[in-house]
């Protein structure tokens, strides 16, 4: 099979800190979208389509999007064909993913998984289809978990949820990885949407008072804070599709805050000084705290409106927004820091254009913790060779790679786990070819600790938390 | 000579699939600025000076401003001197273009046309201009294209064009190239500019009644896009400098069409809402007929005002303009997608950093056809080898580079056909160096049925031209 | 020790490249922020703590800021902790820097300056300080000039600066490196800023008349260039962090001026014609002169309002800006072009996504001198391998390289020469790299001369400067 020892690494010293190093290291897996529920209720998939392809509502849109792209007709994407006939249609898209990393996930996962050494195409379709059904029948969501070395994960969770399954998973002491929620108030952020109120109402019902005045609302995701808290979380997530930042003052806030409440529709200075007032509210809890924030910036979401009332959000009809606006992140972050309380911050960019502005932008709020604001790892489009390089350029020519906090999963899959071995190969590589081309002395004890607190130690680190 | 079996190829297995299926592969060079006249008449040049540098108003802009950057006096480019006085300055220029696609053209151009195997530069001067002279007597332009193997080219058309030179050719048995005409109208989107009214009164004359509001424009339009159908035409281009979009009802389109028409100015909010209008309408009847249009962004034209008064657009004085507006672009796209009518559509930015966006955006509207929407290749200041691998890595990490139609020579001479060869060197570089690196197996003949697609075969299928 | 021959040049080619022509060629240095005062007195620093990364009220804001990413805390940066306390805690943080150029940089001047073979860590700081301490009793400012082999120094000046320091380093033939001054008229086009009026005062004692209206602050500006042009200087620099352009009358610019002296709040339109005045002002001088204008475009400064209160500008917590308005400096020069007073002008934004976008409209305005527009070397935080890279390729695929006038400085540090070295192994490199991958002919002569010419001959020709 194609993927030998030495896949994605190219310099000869990578291969030895990846083999010596990285590959055994354990994972923290500190933001994804795995189901807490199906962690704890652990019932093991149908077959490999309902496991890596879809179920129910949602999916692997990455996939998805291939197919799209390939030709492939809805109703074997989401559609009502068979599970078996879906699965050969990717099967018949792997082989054209060329240059793509779907290509390389998917055969780290038939490895990984399944123990398939072999490529996926059409004719090797129905074998790989039945011998992998044939393992999930054992291997459940924790096992997939578990066979990856995850010490902790952390899921993402809206500040209404009860986490009672984050509960059980705590109390089950058979499964030993931690299992944490993570904080993302979008919902409370987001007054421009027509669910807000709604939102807002589930968290009266949450809290068991009415949220008459913001005062009330900020007190009620104090509380919430607080639980998430207790329940372990030390992270939040901030999905920040646009940013424009304007000072506002308690009063005029409280007022936009009212008047949506009742029904009014805001104007677009109300909006942006009501979510930037929130995103410094916030802040201030978190760095209170000693919590993370990600900031998840540039996401242009649904831009297909006929297949979002066709088949609804995460489809895999997003794409990159228009660089960020680094002034008002300056803003944003300047306000929060001129009080002493930016909390540790991690800043993505779906566009990769913005690296450069965003490390260097990083590299004004550092503050007496290693790494405190980080350029986060290639998010979403970005999470192949060339993104991960780009970041890695970045980060290291305009900041301190040492102090990464590494790989993320980000998936709504149990597969997606090897997306953290293709990162630590390309990470292995690129220290490696520093070390190959003369620009850092041959000392491969102390790179490879390097490589080690970037897979796994420094975000034990920086996260606060226990494995 | 330095340009052996091997150069802009490292990759082993990359040589292997440039030999093996590439270099032999004929063209189809989808989007040109070739002159249908030249080709039906075909003149022999008289001399070197004329086909490669300048002859009468226009000329290779990209030679002209490498020498203007080498400090030559314009007099040498555009001017007065002798044809051989301009030559010379372009030999002495020429060694001081290292790293600029203009170094390797040159040669490619001269080995293939004239088999010059010589560096270019002042000694070698003289020697190759008398020998290229000589050569020119009989290579003529058809000559020209015929040694390059090419089956289909498409030039670039003004909806008022009678296509009689189209006509023409097809008529002339001898000529086995097949020579489309492809549909740009620009000046009827165009409706700031002062040449609009003119190019509408043009308009009345082809179709022969008045286009006294917008319902008849549109009729008159349709009618061309219907003539240009029959004379075999598949393809349509936009010359979208800037894009803002803004929806728009029939009426008040029509209330500004008829205002310019009686001389008004127009706001911009009018031009922008009439631009939009018509960009949808274009969209729905080229996918009515199955057409494919390309989407030409962020040129930024005449930039030296006094050059412009003294020697013209199109000499060498465009540059880049800043980053597409991505939400104008999806608002636009969306709109012909809620109502299915968005054709196959090709994205180029002249902004290299739009790559990403552009590719991510395309993954948005694929719907049941292989590489619907397309990243174009690497345009104009793109085309080059840095340019081309950005937009390689961009499309295959993000989108699949299997459904590429590739290269276009989007060219006004003859002699710029060895750009495919440039290309696809670059192509097989790019592809041999994944599976050098392990990231694909090395199955060379699948992989090199990609190349052959890529080179040709994706392009006949996506136009749906047969040869 | 890591530092090899060969460290930074991958290339067969490019290694001889490096040997033969560019290691030991002289240094043009046109921009640097040296004070001259210090090169006049000529006093060793106390240790190397005082020479490398505090003194006074400025030091190396680079270093600091990767302390800072690393945690340390401020009184170890510019706090009150002893030089060897400040020492030790950077030499901390090196072993941490790994793929930042402090760390090549870091090693190349211990190297360079003080003869030490060995990698600074907390293990050799105490060997490395003590030994570097006792050379640098004699190793003055001056000698650590001359052991660079520079023959051109170019400081930074404000227009009402004496230069006398300048004036005694003439005097002084003992040092035989010219140090030209700079003009740096900043404060004159930041109508603004607070302190315009206070530098306008200034400017009226130096010039000995009052200032009541804009001709006679042109008058007296005007006779500042003129006075720095009979000190030697040929070049100016702007810092223009934003840039808008807005065409202006004299009339309206005046009157903006005189309520700015009656210390009226002005408009932002008032603000950007101004500033657009003055530009096309100060260009047309500089072009009357044969001067080179600089443009140091897209800075973010001061992000930290809580630092800056605490230790003031220049102390690392500036960042890279959203990328130019290329429309914007499009009608800039275009407006100076428009009357054939463009002055030769090196463009920089600290944005490295604005490279092609620069090299693009530089090739405008290419007017009968050799690279009259350049692209100027990567800046500030792009002063690293990859920045350098991505300024090599964008010039030389998209303009000429040939013509670069190659490295500056831009430093307050006398221990910022190898910077030069470091540049010149990337430059050999990617020559090398084309004639290796056969792009080039192998003609090692002339581009050893090309080497030669980006390291100090283009600089020579184009400031205008004899050594």
């Amino acid at each position: 099979m194609y993927l030998g020892d030495n896949y994605l690494i190219k310099s000869k010293t990578g291969l030895v800190l990846y083999n010596k190093y990285a590959k055994d290291m354990p994972i923290f897996d500190y933001h994804c979208h795995l189901n807490p529920k199906e962690i704890y209720e652990n019932k093991p998939f149908a077959n490999l389509t309902k496991a890596w392809l879809v179920e129910g509502h949602y999916g692997d849109h990455y996939k998805w999007r291939s197919m799209r792209a390939n030709g492939v007709s809805e109703e074997y994407i989401t559609g009502n064909k068979s599970d078996y006939e879906k699965f050969l249609k990717w099967a018949e898209t792997v082989p054209y993913t060329i240059g793509n990393p779907l290509y390389t996930w998917t055969h780290m996962e038939l490895v990984k998984y399944f123990g398939v050494n072999k490529e996926l195409s059409p004719s090797s379709a129905k074998e790989i289809y039945d011998l992998a059904n044939e393992k999930l029948k054992s291997l459940t969501p924790r096992k997939m978990i578990e066979m990856n070395n995850v010490k902790v994960l952390c899921t993402t969770d809206d500040p209404v949820d009860s986490l009672e399954y984050h509960k059980l998973i705590k109390e089950d002491k058979s499964f030993k990885v931690k299992v944490l929620p993570a904080f993302r108030p979008d919902k409370a952020v987001n007054i421009e949407l027509d669910w807000f109120n709604e939102w807002v109402d589930k968290l009266e019902d949450v809290v068991g008072y009415k949220l008459t005045d913001l005062s009330l609302f900020t007190k009620a995701l104090k509380e919430r804070i607080e639980f998430f808290n207790q329940m372990g979380c030390r992270i939040s997530d901030h999905a920040l599709d646009t940013l424009k930042y304007l000072d506002a003052n308690e009063e005029e806030v409280n007022l936009a805050f009212i008047e949506k409440r009742n029904g009014k529709k805001l104007t677009d200075d109300q909006i942006n000084k009501y979510r930037s007032y929130m995103l410094v509210f916030f802040g201030k809890e978190y760095a209170r705290l000693g919590w993370s924030q990600q900031y998840h910036l540039c996401a242009l979401r649904n831009n297909s409106e006929r297949m979002l009332g066709l088949i609804g959000p995460d489809t895999g009809f997003d794409a990159i927004n228009n660089s960020v606006d680094i002034n008002a992140l300056q803003k944003l972050m300047a306000k929060l820091d001129s009080t002493n309380s930016l909390p540790k911050t991690i800043l993505y960019s779906l566009n990769p254009n913005d690296n450069e502005a965003l490390i260097a932008l990083a590299g004004c709020f550092q503050n007496n913790t290693k790494g405190k604001i980080q350029l986060g790892s290639g998010w979403w489009f970005n999470d192949q060779k060339d993104g991960i390089k780009r970041q890695l350029a970045a980060l290291s020519s305009m900041g301190l790679i040492s102090n990464f906090v590494g790989m993320l999963t980000d998936s709504r899959s149990f597969l997606s786990y090897p997306r953290h071995d293709y990162f630590r190969r390309i990470v292995c590589d690129f220290l490696g070819e520093l070390i190959d081309n003369h620009e850092y002395p041959a000392d491969l004890e102390f790179v490879g600790k390097i490589v080690q607190n970037i897979c796994f130690n420094n975000a034990k680190d920086y996260f606060g938390v226990d494995e």
